[in-house]
């Protein structure tokens, strides 16, 4: 079984590394944030963000590889809009783990349940 | 509006950040659904994912900053167990972001939607 698990991580698509990366940091997240209310110039990103254009593009490159943004150069001005990459798979990866935290948290709370109604048993017994 | 923005990033809580950071990586992904399912010494997770202790230790610790695990030693043993962080904020902003896309995307679906019949129009009169 753990070799299993072991192939499983090996075979994980790097997508998930890429885009969850992408989502680690604030800046990122507030791009993508204000792309997906309306597209973007990177000049103008970097203006709202107060950051270098050089800082900005770097930010945008990191989003632009994990699909979460695309951008268009017409004459002068680079373009930045919301990508395909709809982070089902994160959404989905993030929901399987709370449902397992829960089940091992919830278990953990029927145990101390019964200790202490085992308690309360064992004291009123004395 | 964008000086609100800029605020929001910037009073925006690092938790999202490490968390993001955490999960980008595929080896500690496995090791949080593995200890989901039960604890786990990090002797045994290092051999699982056929990787070094030094190496394991350095995941562990990644995972643990982030508050997704916490680590116990027991006389030489260290056991990494799930930690009390569920993920929920990160969930949240998965949520967001994929209503924004879909009313981003829905829109340019009517646009163009709009455009092919504006079309079929012109060209059945002519």
């Amino acid at each position: 079984m753990w070799y299993t698990l072991y192939q499983m991580v090996k075979r994980a698509p790097a997508g998930l590394d890429s885009s969850f990366n992408a989502l680690a940091d604030a800046t990122r997240r507030g791009v993508l944030e204000q792309v997906g209310r309306s597209d973007a110039s990177i000049t103008d990103l970097a203006n709202r963000f107060q950051m270098t254009l050089a800082g900005m593009m770097k930010h945008v490159g990191v989003l632009e590889q994990a699909g979460l943004v695309t951008t268009e150069k017409v004459g002068r001005v680079r373009t930045c809009k919301l990508g395909l990459h709809r982070l089902e798979e994160e959404a989905a990866w993030l929901k399987r783990h709370r449902l397992l935290w829960e089940a091992r948290f919830g278990e953990l709370d029927r145990i101390v349940e019964a200790l202490k109604q085992k308690e309360n048993i064992n004291g009123s017994k004395k």
